[in-house]
């Protein structure tokens, strides 16, 4: 049995391979022009400055949290001792993963932009394998660093319980998810300011003041708008799915260990499901991305369906061998929690959809919404927050019945306590199929930045206008087929999530496992609490929703997303503004700039965003910390339950109502560009480019930040609960 | 010691004709110049207009209700016979509380006017004692009902046991509640829909585009936008706040009922004291409006310190006298509960000033704010939107520290299950504290709106710019005053909210009372459950966080804040699009109207806003209403608990990051107003203005709302209770 985890270690090792070999394919092609080059060397150059800062700073946090941990494992005996290892290399593979990521799409951009000039479909490849090697690196170094730690864990951790240990095992590893969630909080909100004060900086005084097109060379601030969208969009967006991916494997690694205690056979195959369905899913991923290829001179519908093809291929395939996962590890109710998995997929699958509906222009929601431009700017505001907080509803919905189906699935649709953990495995299950075949979906995500990138790069090298239209047509090509791989990503973390609060309760009861060794009189009365069940738990601290505290934390919690989303907003708006008065300041002491006859300065530019964004990416990220830490202290575990899921419950939905309000603002602008309601330079595309402005913090910023923000508050949580049950007990 | 509450019927009657004196002496003044008595009369009829629409429909729904509700009690025997009356006088009297309050304030305005053009003062008084005609009617009115009801099912329902009696009377009181809520959503949903369409129209197409001031006359939409004062700011606000103190009150009875479930004494003295608090507290506030008084010739500072020292006269008064009341009582933790009552007064006053710190434009977030429209329309919205969510750390803080201090208190700091109800109770009387001075409160709230319109009326009779200029000192100074008001509406009604989940437990309880007396196999077991307490029932139907029905529920409810908002929010995007297009007609039809040769036609805006009013406030009010019962049919009490719990942390927060979103916009925009930043028709000021337009709907329609939806979906489980239970027993 235990030998098939060996699948697991080598799936890694074959998509870091596969990454390999994509991203010396991109590398064989031309550059193109000097100046492209020269172009590519400045953006890239830029990112990678960026990196190194955002990373010195992401190590001083590290290296203080890692000390803090050592001091609970070593100092009071609150902590297991291979925790603060354990939050370094998660925080390591997600930087790494992003790194690379970021590194491949420099290179991709000049070369994307060249292919683009032959024809649709080189450009296409080029992108989208580029956008591949980030896919799969990310899972390659997940998996990784999973089976390491599985395998060193394994060996070292001693228990004479061999079932206890499987517990301790894979709470111990959720720690390394911690580290994962830490750096990509600070990566996304980081890279998220940093890209919005550049491109909110250059469109505002660029397109809106001045009326130079986007990415024009003549605007001081196109290099940092282009640098942003790799920092933000790219190594952003690698950290963020690096750490759903781990979280989402971890926490049902975690449950499968607890649900079953006592039954080791069973634990066993409860926590190689997921892992081998995350193997699988690598595979399958491969596959996809193989399959995307379409004839030379392939048209946009061609192109689409292809891209389609491939990310639909690997999702019905992983549903498929779902059930063969689970029949081949012998669980008597393999098809049930096969079932559960199919209908977190199906979730994912109507949250894309729905996203689409309400944020593509081909639909009416965002038609609507550029006609609420025609009263001017104020009313396509108004018009898009609306639009937003509607379109919360169905997805929402759609969770609340996934969360319902994919736990009553795995209890046989029994609502009783004693199957509780058997239930919440089943929906930590359905989001590890949803994030099983990242390695594809986020191919489809990230080809789309490089596409963006590209277009900028032809724009700034002054290629012939058909490039950009053609990068144009593959950014919003990108957007569609993201549809669905967003919806897994949003529906996963809110599933995830909530599997993460009953892992706080599992790392509790091993709380009380530490107090139990420690003696004295309530040692007993520790050593039963650390053997009981979710639901005596649950009973003991009270966390009902009578009790005051749960509902005080409920507050804490739900106001945790409002205050950090509103810090990341403020943070954008004052970066955006400096950066507008340095445009503004080379545009009128710089001399010929604008007749294109002088290079503005663009480092200037860039600095200001690396410092912008290294500045204010602190206190938000830190706060994310510290908050859960001080009401598990001040609270008790009560209050940090309350917390966790106020914070769950309106996170998820601000962030669906951020993100889709950003979208449609985004695609109502297009929608006028491309010539209705009086088109390019009409009053009316004045509106919804400020309504674009507003969105692009929305969207970019606070929207995506927030989803990682609820499951580091459960992470750091996690990791607090040894300290939290000592002062407590 | 039943005697004593004797004292609050007659409290209600003393208020009562304390407004008649106070309508009798506004009415004496002068109403100016014909023009003057003219533009009143069409605000006063088109507000009337409008009202007598308004009550046709909600009419509509009210009887459809009712009916509902005569089945269950008659026909299915899950429902208390007197709910279908009970829930109609309390619409009833909600909606009578609106309309003197509106009839009073379209008498009173024409009357400022020409009072101001005297002396500030003169305008002061008469503007202020309006405003106490509303705030005494609304607690004179609610008062009233409380004390009828009491006497009624005192009398006519017929128990054995009189303690348990005594949960059926106060249970049942709290249908009127829900009657009284259901009134005051549509009023407030339709009325701000009405006021902030035409606000909008009129801003954009007045304002922004033919750059003519503010309540010109030349503007079609003004007389629009002045009714929409009336029928939103004053009759919405009326009923908002009879709900939200008649809802305070009969929670607290409903929980003093169940807390000391058995001790027919105790249960009769916490009954007794949320009534005697708010009778003690009518008197105070009487008192309270005496004491705003000046000079002939007093200076604006001098007013300012003559309001606040009526309200802040009043808030100290009742503290003191709460101690005297439960002393009197005989409650042996008398001091306690006063701590607790002390700890809620403290926590209105903290969010007060906080919310006038971030919204005022005397301190650096507004300002700060205003400097950010520098850099144009975006960066000011993206800024009021960071301002607005950072805004609701300190106040969602200072309601937590308040709800468990105020539970802690009354408990003596124990947490115990055994002591929820006691504790409860705590939480409960806080909001009665700080609800109990509302007569006063509520004046310094609603003269507010009274001041404008008389600016209004002044600027349309084209009276010496004077008089509006000193309409405006008026209205800031409303504004300043009315934050301590504010402050206590917003913390009771998260604090009431809280108190309806724990009667939503006792409403169930009585549920398993109607299935015992079916009879059956489990009628044993049912009854063991209607006697059962909250702990019991809470472990009956798992009501924990870990219950996936309970976190499907917490994501629901977090999600119906967010679409509620946004279907409001659309509502008056769309009906001011529709306003805009009217107004432009006119001006390029009519020919004269800019030059002032020609009146423009008033009538047809007026049109638009009553017809979009009414048609728009349906959906999202009617949806209030099923999504907890289809939840209830559905889920169940567990799942019906979770949408609760969900809906107030989420909407408890987004109601103040609206609110004060809104707020900073619209002072930003007077701080440039007053010279700042380049002062009036600036870039800088334009863009304030598409701020304070986007923040219109922010403040006085989504964000008001939501106060009354969180309790709204808690009386509507309330009341449905006894059917969950039938399904889910």
């Amino acid at each position: 049995m235990t030998a098939l985890f060996y699948i697991v270690p080598a799936a890694a090792i074959v998509s870091l391979l596969f990454a390999w070999l994509f991203f010396r394919q991109m590398m064989k092609e031309s550059e193109g022009t000097a100046t492209m080059k020269e172009i590519a060397r400045y953006v890239r150059e830029g990112a990678m400055a960026y990196l190194r800062q955002q990373y010195k700073v992401v190590t001083v946090v590290f290296v203080i949290l890692a000390l803090f941990f050592a001091v609970l494992a070593y100092g009071f005996g609150v902590q297991n001792p291979w925790v603060p290892f354990a939050f370094l290399t998660g925080g390591f593979f997600s930087g790494l993963a992003g790194f690379i990521g970021m590194k491949t799409a420099t290179f991709a951009s000049a070369r994307t932009a060249n292919a683009v000039s032959r024809s649709l479909n080189s450009g296409l490849k080029i992108a989208f394998r580029s956008g591949a090697v980030m896919g799969l690196t990310v899972v390659g170094l997940g998996l990784l660093d999973i089976s390491i730690w599985w395998i060193i864990l394994n060996i070292f951790i001693d228990n004479p319980d061999a079932s206890q240990k499987l517990v301790v095992v894979t709470t111990t590893m959720l720690t390394f998810g911690m580290g994962a969630s830490t750096q990509a909080l600070f990566a996304r909100v980081g890279g998220g300011i940093y890209t919005k004060a550049a491109d909110v900086g250059a469109d505002i005084v660029g397109k809106v003041e001045q009326d130079i097109p986007e990415d024009d060379p003549r605007n001081p601030a196109t290099i940092a708008d282009n640098v942003g969208d790799n920092v933000g969009d790219v190594a952003g967006m690698g950290a963020d799915l690096y750490e759903s991916y781990c979280g989402s494997i971890l926490a049902t690694m975690a449950l499968g260990a607890s649900a079953f205690f006592g039954d080791y056979a069973m634990q066993t195959k409860a926590i190689l499901a997921p892992m081998l369905i995350a193997a699988v899913g690598v595979v399958l991923s491969i596959a996809g991305i193989y399959a995307v290829r379409t004839k030379n001179g392939a048209g946009l519908q061609q192109l689409l369906k292809s891209l389609s093809t491939g990310t639909n291929l690997s999702a019905v395939l992983i549903a498929v061998i779902t059930f063969g996962i689970f029949r081949l590890l012998g669980f008597g109710n393999w098809w049930q929690l096969s079932l559960s998995v199919l209908s977190g997929l199906l979730a994912g699958v109507i949250i894309g959809k729905v996203t689409e509906y309400y944020t593509s222009h081909s639909y009416r929601p965002t038609q609507k919404l550029a006609e609420s431009a025609e009263t001017g700017s104020a009313t396509v505001i108004i018009g898009g927050v609306g639009l937003g907080m509607i379109s919360t509803a169905i997805p929402v919905v759609t969770i609340a019945i996934a969360i319902l189906l994919s736990y009553s699935f795995a209890t046989g649709f029994s609502f009783s306590p004693d199957l509780l953990g058997q239930g919440l495995y089943g929906i930590s299950i359905a989001a590890v199929g949803m994030l099983s075949t990242l390695g594809i979906t986020l191919a489809t995500d990230a080809y789309g930045p490089i596409a963006d990138n590209a277009g900028g790069n032809a724009q700034m090298s002054e290629l012939d206008p058909m490039v950009r239209q053609r990068t144009d047509v593959l950014d919003a090509l990108g957007n569609t087929t993201a549809a669905t791989g967003k919806g897994f990503a949003i529906g996963s973390a809110a599933l995830t999530a909530l599997a993460l609060l009953a892992s706080y309760i599992e790392e509790i009861k091993i709380g009380f496992g530490h107090m139990a060794e420690k003696g004295g009189e309530l040692a007993v009365h520790y050593a039963e609490l650390a053997r009981a069940g979710i639901p005596q738990i649950v009973e003991h601290y009270n966390i009902t929703l009578m009790n005051p505290v749960v509902l005080a934390g409920v507050f804490i919690g739900s106001m945790m997303a409002f205050l950090f989303c509103g810090l990341t907003m403020n943070a954008v708006g004052r970066a955006a503004s400096k950066m507008v008065v340095e445009v503004r300041r080379q545009f009128r002491e710089i001399a010929g700039i604008l007749e294109g006859k002088k290079r503005p300065d663009y480092t200037n530019c860039v600095r200001i965003s690396t410092k912008a964004a290294q500045h204010e990416m602190i206190f938000p990220s830190v706060l994310a910390i510290i908050v859960p830490v001080a009401t598990g202290i001040i609270l008790g575990p009560a209050g940090v339950i309350g917390v966790l899921a106020g914070g769950l419950g309106a996170g998820f939905v601000l962030a669906i109502f951020l993100a889709n309000s950003g979208g449609a603002w985004d695609n109502a602008k297009k929608y006028v560009e491309e010539g209705h309601l009086g088109g390019k330079n009409s009053e009316c595309h004045k509106a919804t480019i400020v309504g674009d402005t507003v969105g692009d913090p929305f969207k970019d910023t606070s929207g995506p930040s927030l989803n990682i923000l609820i499951k580091l508050m459960s992470m750091v949580s996690i990791v607090m609960a040894g300290l939290t049950v000592m002062l407590h007990c």
